[in-house]
């Protein structure tokens, strides 16, 4: 088969994350037997989200201009930050919702492997906005690998330094809820076993 | 997060086969990292096969107008049709390289219960081929299943009533090469018995 505008598009989605060959070709013979209307909503789609989409001016989450829908969100807690790696995050902790604060994404993590180091992030940024909002509390939301524990530790130390008087906290790490001690991987329980609670009764 | 534009791309990825939503979120964070023309290339490439793949004049196998590039292709043998439900069984019969005549692709197998009859392939194209290409064998490439099994049990029949001289062979099905008898699914291995050959010595 050499129709060379199949094999593009099989390519095309061959590059996307998660999607290996095969699955580019069923994806690429589904889009070919859908509606024409149907097929090019997702070139659209594409489309809309490169030209619309930017990050906040305020805490780099995704925002369509300006700042994010949560920055401009007067019920928000302004004085809690919840520090994330990336705009996904933000998503997962809206999900949970158990946070009432606002975010800053530092847009990736400290990897001195990859050359990632404190300029490729947006921690100025963050500790720009410590006085102007008042904040009282930063939540250390990185993830819990060698990065983000990296990341958390580093900016646990430089905002102590900075401002003494607010709250620096890291998001609790441990068994995920529903799972099974026998099958947890040895690192979760190293972190749930350092990060153990007294049972108060 | 209401970052409509994010959602948006995040429902259209979501709509593909085999892609869920926690992949579509995945695949929708990696565009938005992309630079601008890599994120671009997918959409146009959408555009592209949806405007120019069309469906070849004689064999119904993918084409960008007119003929597919087997059909015009002079040192196919014009005398054998493989028979295939679909074009991306072409793509798969192609890179066996076992076989060099043309096909002809049915865009679909018989399935009464989904309302798919022979009015609704293309069968009746098919036969109209036999005599002006003086076809000698057509070989029956169905799925191995229900559908394809009743498929070519008809196309077996037509075309035997219709052209007493021509071969009708179908395609050899078994245990998959290099798999181990223990975990071949039962119907696989019926199919393996009653398809068995005298071993010649």
């Amino acid at each position: 088969m050499h129709v060379s505008a199949v094999q593009q598009l099989i390519d095309e989605f061959s590059r996307l994350p998660g999607i290996g060959p095969r699955s580019a070709q069923r994806i690429t013979f589904y889009m070919l037997k859908q509606t024409r209307p149907d097929a090019l909503r997702l070139a659209q789609a594409i489309l809309d989200a490169k030209d619309k989409v930017t990050f906040c001016t305020r805490c780099f989450n995704l925002a369509e201009g300006g700042e994010c829908e949560i920055c401009v969100d007067d019920r928000r807690d302004p004085h809690m930050i919840c520090v994330v790696e990336e705009p996904k995050d933000v998503i997962a902790l809206e999900k949970s919702r158990g946070f009432t604060g606002r975010y800053h994404v530092l847009q990736g993590a400290l990897s001195p492997i990859d050359g990632i180091g404190a300029d490729q992030l947006t921690i100025a940024a963050l500790i720009r906005r410590i006085e102007p909002e008042a904040v009282e509390e930063v939540i250390l939301c990185t993830n819990p690998n060698v990065e983000g524990d990296t990341t958390a530790l580093y900016l646990a130390r430089q905002l102590s330094e900075k401002f003494p008087k607010i709250k620096v906290s890291r998001l609790a790490s441990g068994l995920p809820a529903g799972s099974d001690l026998e099958y947890a991987d040895a690192v979760t329980l190293g972190y749930a076993l350092g990060g153990r609670r007294l049972v108060e009764s």
